[in-house]
């Protein structure tokens, strides 16, 4: 069945199965000390613009995003994250598991506001309580967010800013983070998340890859032992030539990005065929995620055609759905989708 | 440079390979929604001959082995394993990650020993103060171990019995299981292992997959709301098919057997070439890690030409290392082995 | 200084005092197996009405909300509490360093809202991702709330109904049980608690003990070895007659009710004190803490004269303070207040 | 009963309690704000000769050997601990429920060999694969030790000696540390100690305290934000007052010394009357807990008379047992000690 489920339904990208095959009997040592995580770094570092960042290869991304956390926290911090981002929300408690709260803040779009992070940082050091508290100790953000929504420049700079004001780092988790780098809306590059964060990943799985996250920590900041503080979360890939492979490959001729811009030009033509059949939006998002407000009759038929997935009941006859693009997606995909909107809204009065 | 390093040097097994790329375009749903897990558990439950066994796929040993323990004990139990277990030695602290004790007893060639572990067990709660201990809640064991060596039916049987009366359950840690099942010296089956352990693993990474470990639960046991613990842990792999297809392919046409019988005649053959050539032995491994003990001085020299491990120190001018075969060990690997030996120890009376 | 700081500022009620002196020189074993620890079992057995109840003493509020709540959740639970409670925001993240997430439901008057926690769970189970998400495996209310309120009978019953109904235990924080009970505007019984609850604890260091909770489980539901569990937790005092001695103190001649009362009736005292002075409330609190608005001016004038504590920040100008009474609060303090209230609001109109 | 179980059956020294009752009234501050905490920790410096020592108060020993290793350690090491540590026995997996491994080596009468301890680090960082193992973050020692043994100043130096040499910080559990200290076989002093170690404890539990622990940093290393991690914990007393007076009391006028004093002083008479009636010792203890080997036949009857602790099985017919003294042993107590030795024992041809 064609699918828009999610953008991890196929697969790896062709060139990545290539490569994986091309490589598959040399001799290579595990545990990253093989030479492909080694070439995947350089790629990234110059991919980033940032010869001394520390890279390091994980499998997924709520494992990434608990190891990243655990291991930077110090014992008496919380993480803060917006009320909808990953981490608070569909992690089955991964963090708390590390022994850490997520310290959740209002969210608009699912983004964090400057201003909200700002008050809610000083309200904390106000407290003359604040001691009987878990301290901020980070601040989360997605990017895009679990919405498809981007983060702009100008509001990663300010959020960048009071994270150095109170002396603490900014993580962006980047699952998504090809997509958020290619759409059209995106004024931010690589280079300035390098920049502007003191650490982020990568992300692979859902941009191409059959699994891995690559982890940039960008100010010397890479945690000591980090090997065996991975080991010990059981997040050590013996066999790291399959991260270091993907990697390598994806960072060869801007694979990463070509990925990125195919899902996105999907997308917008997803997407206005969305407007052109007057389907309302549940959030306008600028990235390879779309969200729609579906009938719950219309829907329950046109999911026995083609694959959305279930986001939230929206009210007793509506549901949310999304529909994802990726690498994967094809014109016969959008076609088939197109055939299906006429079927359920009829023929749109506007050119999709 | 040939080598002998570890049994994971290589990428996947070819099959393994072919069926990722022929699956790779298929629409497929994630986290071990997909029809090749099904059809994978279908497969292992066939060869185990245990129809209404509880299968699920992980990706890498110690991950694996915390992700069991941790799910199975209770709050106030602890693991009994052997003094040189995986999981009390080389997993950097995982299972004490999940707030468990692995309490270690004596070992023998890497083997729990039925009477220790009997004796262990009664002394516990003979003791006045033993709700001040951690309880013995599991106990794990490794097979091969980490030495190579192998449980006869018969320890198992006794290990399985002590368990049993204790009513905890007995683990085994079968990162290796492929080789152990096809060693020689084995009178041991797949039922036997799903007949007598309470769960077990069949490693993949090291058994000619790139990645991948598939947990047997036998009794109707698996903790309830696994992928949730799963997914808290880290360990739930959004693109499940990676795991799905590579058990799958080695359970179809007996893949899984073949590599393991490989890799064990390969290291029998090793194995009559270091008696052949009068090398000591630091133990007597029926599979397809053997141990030997090198003049410092030769093994400076050796390693320069094939590459194999390091174990441990011997003494001041010995070292035991490690030369381990898998199913891409070839006829030349072994050629160049003997053409060193030969060189570093004359020609051998005795043929090889 | 004259101090409303809170309700644990003196040391213990003189009855525990002379109980610990008169008691001082008996041998007795420690853990729990001495015979103090039995006697006030069983007089907080006859107290609830309930002959099986299985209760254990702990030492302090945060470290027995621990305890109980990681003690009772599976793994792959959390704890529903309101966005208030004292597990969400004054514990330091206790309940997130046993690996388990707060999951926060809206509050009203600090207390839970029968229909929001209904349909929170009901939503939760309607989500197609749930178990991607911590489960629900608790619901969590402290009584007297953070804020002073109590719940009702009705509202406790209906709480209950909806916990019984989703098959998870009703948890009932009493650090300041005490009060609650007493609280004229309370319909609720030391019974009704028992009856309504899956465990709950009475506060021994907020009402008159120097330190110690008295945990009841209600159903025959005591965790499996929980010394164990406690000692693993840190939680165990191997003087467990410091607290078998204090509570049975309490529960004898009815002495935890008359503290109770003692110290509502102070309260109402001073309440009525605060609006005869029109003092504006920040929230109306039947128990013993009260809660008023200062301008930030008088506050700081007046807390040379008294101790109180600051709560929060109202607005740029004023601010939340408590006033709290307990067994030690005496009718020189309530006119010490009332002689700083005339000075800073003058004169009342109405009699206090 | 007369009793020797251990040296926590009384209350606390008539001394603490009669402080108690004066201070009862006073109001204080909570969570270690009182000034009775200010007052011991001036005194407890001034007893160790140091006046920058960061000291804190805990309520039990478990709970503080808990919160010293967990805070104190890297996420990526373990402690180590010598094979009948307290830590690694009897505590419930304590340390483990904070993801910290206890790394044990061999002991030598409880104690941990300097040779031993220096080995066991050179192999860890000579090994090729330790990045796979935890680190060791920190050396424990108990002083004196769980069978009453005590370091010699020359011991202690060799292993602080040792933990510099490899930059870790050694910690001594000194929850008998007044026994320790007051031995007639002791070369130590509480200067000695603060000088050797880097963190430690002075037991008040088992030293004539109703409950608490004194910990003492010697290096300005005090974990940041300590008070945040021990409520985390759990371990946060809110009436602080209660540690505070008893160790204000402990060391105002020698009471903690003289406390160990008098225990000595009566195990030394209890000891020559074991030597006297010939009675075999299970090792030799120069402090306040004594050893002995019982026929299983003698041990029955005699614990109908006076109350001693099981320790270990010694053969099929024999039993190690504890005779502990404290400030509460009594003249009455030795002799219907010594009776029940002639009882049993016969006469003795030497004078006890």
């Amino acid at each position: 069945m064609i699918s828009f489920e999610s953008d991890y339904i196929a697969g790896a990208h062709p060139e990545i199965l290539k490569r994986l095959c091309e490589t598959n009997l040399e001799s290579l040592s595990g545990y990253g000390a093989d030479k492909y995580c080694e070439s995947a770094k350089n790629k990234i570092r110059k991919a980033i613009g940032m010869e001394n960042a520390d890279i390091e290869f994980l499998v997924g991304g709520t494992q990434t995003n608990a190891v990243i956390i655990s291991t930077m926290l110090s014992d008496y911090e919380g993480v803060v994250a917006a009320k909808t981002g990953h981490v608070n929300v569909h992690e089955a408690g991964a963090i708390e598991y590390t022994g850490h709260k997520v310290l959740e803040i209002s969210q608009s779009n699912g983004k964090i506001v400057p201003d909200v992070l700002s008050k809610y940082l000083a309200d904390f050091y106000a407290d003359g309580n604040h001691e009987h508290m878990p301290f901020p100790g980070m601040v989360y953000i997605s990017h895009p967010t679990e919405y498809g929504t981007i983060y702009l420049k100008n509001e990663l700079e300010q959020i960048s800013e009071i994270c150095h004001q109170y002396n603490i780092p900014l993580f962006l988790d980047g699952a998504r983070l090809g997509y958020g780098l290619m759409s059209k809306a995106s004024d931010v590059t690589l280079s300035d998340i390098a920049r502007l964060c003191d650490v982020f990943y990568i992300g692979g799985t859902k941009v191409g890859a059959l699994c891995g996250e690559a982890v940039v920590f960008t100010h010397v900041n890479k945690p000591k032992h980090f090997l065996t503080s991975v080991k010990k979360r059981g997040a050590l890939l013996a066999k790291s030539r399959l991260l270091g492979i993907q990697f390598d490959t994806l960072f060869t001729n801007g694979l990463y990005f070509s990925i990125g811009k195919h899902a996105i030009d999907m997308a917008e033509r997803m997407k206005n065929m969305f407007i052109a059949h007057n389907l309302p939006f549940f959030i306008d998002s600028p990235t390879n995620q779309q969200f729609v407000i579906l009938e719950n009759s219309k829907m329950e038929q046109m999911k026995k055609k083609i694959a959305f997935s279930f986001w939230e009941k929206y009210d007793d006859t509506h549901t949310v759905v999304r529909f994802a693009t990726s690498w994967s997606t094809t014109e016969n995909d959008l076609l088939a989708l197109e055939e299906l909107l006429i079927h359920y809204y009829g023929l749109c009065c506007k050119p999709a």
